[in-house]
């Protein structure tokens, strides 16, 4: 049955997902607050800085008054920047009238904080106006997904109905959408594997090779799943599409941003001429830090994270902590 | 302490593994049938054929009898094709005079029995000839270790004293090696990971994206391990070096034979060109075969891997079983 849905944020992914919603016969209001953006979705029907070459429908309705997008709508699909989150929700939870399925896709945890995006979400609008709290996270490049290529993705809540509704909005011939009930294990592998991301940069920049970058992920995987455990996640969450999945995509591809931030690192650039050479903010950056410090707090061994945190933030040798990794004692597996 | 150690297979990775070994101090006998490539190990050092461009020790002695090799040894490492495997324990056992540790690094079931490699090794060699039966696995192109860039793996026995020393022979500054109990679940990953190889392979050939190959990757990774659990593997296994790890170097590289395979089927080859084309044997293929007969007999769902036997034995086209992949109803992740 048609939905009525906002999707608020008009970069690459909430446009691809806006695309996704609309071909299966939903409304869909695409809410941003730039003027000329939204202007262009309305009458040019294309998004040209974020997905150039492509075709919008028509029936994709661009918005830039927050209460108008989210006006009697099923659900409220949350694609901002995490740092816009929670002005965003706050704003949301002041202008919705009546309660919708409250659904985010987004990858990081809140500065300062460290709080994962739906404890943010859950903070800011009330707990009457939300029918549940959902994240959707996979393996997606929005490119990809915007040529109505395959990809698989992960629909998560503690809420199972509220999940599968969500699972059943996106649902089609080339999208295809898993639910998990572990919404803390969902967001935690979507954050902390950007971390991974910057170490296989810097590995490439460093000229490691296969073995090496393999060995990285794996490991990587294994600690990141430790600090999720500690936080709640159940440990198979991470061997899913928002942990292995989206990890392997990000690790592969020379168009992940943090990938490309820990290449300039492994090449010897440091933190400050990374980020003045990316012009961007680089989330991988920041959540090596919260993941550093919620270890300390829970006491988890994560001696790659620790190893990236102290070439971006205590200027140690890159090459240096490849090799102290390497002459750890001799561990076992698990 | 140096140990006297048999490496038996002169292939890429049996030079390679001997090679790390000899690095660490070992005494270090490798045997392989060809005389004429054992006395080019012995009279040139050097491996033309499947280690082109490396410089060997000198004191990696070359042997062609298999007495001579196993002679009052403390390891014998088994590292040749499945398909020799239980033909060459059969005769070690025959000359082999005093207990040594098995080990052994090859991916793959027998075929026909469809049994993991360490049961082979201890159908053929009896008990009191055997201290231990170990497998190493993990992510590893010979050539990698070859020229000493970083590379993992796992050393896995029931017999935690036998993994740990082989872990002890191999650990040094570039290869690090962690230990495992679980040995059946190193096994079946080895094995079966390579049928996920397949269908990557196949993706690529059919035009699909990143996305479409992440999701191959962990949803294989997820029914490989169903299979191998119902095995008695342990689910965690899968998650680690020889799992996930082993997957992710084995489907990103357009080294692997069972990738390229794949390839080639997705550009409409039929399972007959595939192989007068390689001109040389694919695991996966015969894996596929092991692991849908396996999952029939044990009533587990395996869906890709049937999508790939489909493909290989039953001349479905390719195309097809992907649009039947992808629009099966929604499911929970696991």
């Amino acid at each position: 049955m048609s939905k009525k849905i906002a999707v608020l944020g008009a970069g690459s992914w909430g446009t691809a997902l806006a695309m996704v919603l609309d071909e299966n016969g939903h409304d869909v209001r695409l809410w941003g607050n730039n003027v000329e953006q939204m202007s262009e979705i309305n009458n040019d029907h294309c998004n040209a800085r974020y997905l150039p070459e492509i075709q919008l429908s028509k029936s994709i309705k661009g918005f830039t008054d927050l209460k108008l997008a989210v006006e009697a709508v099923d659900v409220v699909l949350f694609v901002v920047p995490t740092k816009a989150m929670r002005s965003v929700a706050h704003q949301v939870a002041s202008v919705l009238t009546s309660p919708a399925v409250i659904a985010h896709a987004s990858k990081g945890l809140e500065q300062e904080t460290h709080k994962r995006i739906s404890e943010v979400l859950e903070e800011e609008i009330p707990e009457e106006l939300r029918k549940a709290v959902v994240v959707l996270s996979g393996p997606s490049h929005a490119e990809e997904v915007a040529v109505k290529d395959i990809t698989t993705i992960t629909s998560a809540s503690t809420n199972l109905a509220g999940a599968e509704l969500i699972q059943s909005l996106f649902m089609n011939r080339y999208f295809r959408v898993y639910t998990n009930e572990d919404i803390i294990g969902v967001e935690m592998g979507a954050a902390l594997k950007n971390i991974i991301a910057v170490g296989a940069g810097a590995l490439h920049g460093l000229g490691y090779g296969d073995n090496a970058k393999a060995a990285l992920m794996t490991r990587g995987l294994a600690e990141i799943s430790r600090l999720g455990v500690a936080f709640g996640a159940q440990p198979l969450t991470f061997i899913g599409l928002s942990g292995v999945g989206d990890l392997i995509v990000t690790c592969t591809s020379v168009h992940s941003r943090n990938w490309r931030a820990g290449d300039l690192l492994g090449k010897g650039h440091n933190l400050q001429e990374v980020l003045d050479n990316m012009g961007m903010i680089v989330e991988g950056v920041s959540t090596t830090k919260a993941a550093y410090e919620l270890a300390k707090q829970k006491n988890i061994e994560m001696p790659i994270t620790e190893a990236i945190y102290d070439v971006l933030y205590n200027k140690t040798d890159v090459k240096e902590v490849v090799s102290h990794l390497m002459t750890r004692d001799g561990k076992a597996e698990s």
